[in-house]
């Protein structure tokens, strides 16, 4: 017994650690890969979800989208707990429900915020190490905030950008970027309508440079004027970036 | 060339998430065995540390303590940085210092600081999984510290002690118990002059009934009066211990 076509939306986080990240790869384990088999178990069907963020290998992820179709008569809100009890525990769905048919994550207009983590102390902490990013040397969180004021707003953000990623255009609206220092750990707040391929990653890394003193924070306005990801910093490692949140306005109300 | 004889400090930091607690076992992998092992090939001699806390398996630590003598000429403060080089990732010394030939952490007085984090939201996240004890049900934090006040002071604490535990007296001093959300997450902050075994998961097992509302807050006292193991809650498993810090008064302005 079969019901009606729908869609359903999930929210999904992961502990990146050990997973080559978001994107379906024969013969490697990724969070994709992972969900399609527990879905297509839980349903007796092969079936795939569509990702709204391709997120890297080691990257963190508390709320990434996806969504799939199907028949079956579960209703839309307890596909998180069936999930959760298929799932391993680095992946847990933190919440599911039916949106329109015609709802695609990546085609749909949406605000995503990052967060990227910096432990900034003298010596690394063993149970932060796979979820921020160490440095003993010293950054000056005051400098970063003046330097990420730069980025608000809508801009060419080619500077920041890695080379190979394929896009119409490198233009993108930053909403919001703050850096704030809460005790020993640097944490950089970012939310937009879209990011570059690195983009955050390549942020932040250009932000520690800043807030190590070897960049002025005005400089980030001709850094982002030279449209050269040579002109930018270096590209922060994974460990210390989380995909935080979705928000999706046209599902807003519904 | 061997120098003069000299006791030095570590302070130890381990996400206990992969070792079978602190002591050396025959066969089993523990952050005691690491570390010797790591110790004697720095110093190329067989070398063992005197630790200051047990630590179970499972639970973590920011700051416990360490003592071994050498008569090598690295000067005490180098350790940190240089058995850090040879340590694996989830072990860290986060400082090292010469201390007086007769100093024994066991021994001698002390201030110890321990945290026990609980994840209190609908769904897990799996970044935090290793790292703090989930549950669902809702818990009352203004319940939790109204109970946390009762354990302040010198009591025996034989109702929070695990049974098979060998001491001379269950009487310990609590200075300070305290119970904060932050956000999702419940965070349980303990400082005494020593633990009975399991005596910090017990507290927060029996916390966590309060705040479900199974036991009201004033519930504690009788439960301290039983001096009973069976009077208290359920022992709260190790992932969400941290053992934050050892402070020793009599090394301090030394």
């Amino acid at each position: 017994m079969r019901g009606d076509m729908k869609r359903v939306m999930l929210t999904v986080a992961y502990d990146g650690t050990h997973y080559h990240g978001w994107q379906l790869q024969p013969g490697r384990i990724t969070v994709e890969g992972v969900l399609n088999e527990c879905l297509s178990g839980l349903l007796s069907k092969k079936t795939a979800v569509i990702g709204a963020s391709r997120t890297d290998a080691g990257v963190h992820a508390l709320g990434n989208v996806a969504v799939f179709d199907t028949d079956a008569r579960i209703p839309a809100e307890k596909f998180s707990y069936a999930l959760n009890q298929r799932l391993p525990e680095d992946i847990r769905i933190r919440g599911s429900r039916q949106v329109p048919s015609s709802f695609h994550p990546r085609k749909t207009a949406s605000v995503k915020t990052y967060e990227y983590r910096i432990l900034n102390e003298e010596f690394p902490d063993p149970v932060k190490r796979l979820y921020s990013y160490f440095t003993y040397r010293p950054l000056d969180e005051k400098r970063m905030q003046e330097a990420a004021a730069y980025v608000v707003g809508e801009h060419d953000f080619a500077s920041f950008c890695s080379a190979g990623a394929q896009t119409d255009t490198t233009v993108r609206t930053i909403y919001d970027c703050r850096v704030d220092r809460l005790d020993t750990e640097i944490v950089l707040r970012i939310s937009g309508s879209g990011f570059l391929y690195n983009m955050v990653r390549i942020i932040a890394g250009t932000l520690m440079e800043v807030g190590k003193g070897n960049i002025p924070p005005e400089a980030m306005e001709g850094i982002l004027k030279a449209a050269d990801r040579r002109a930018a910093g270096p590209t922060a490692p994974p460990e210390g970036l989380t995909l935080l949140s979705y928000r999706f306005p046209e599902l807003e109300g519904r």
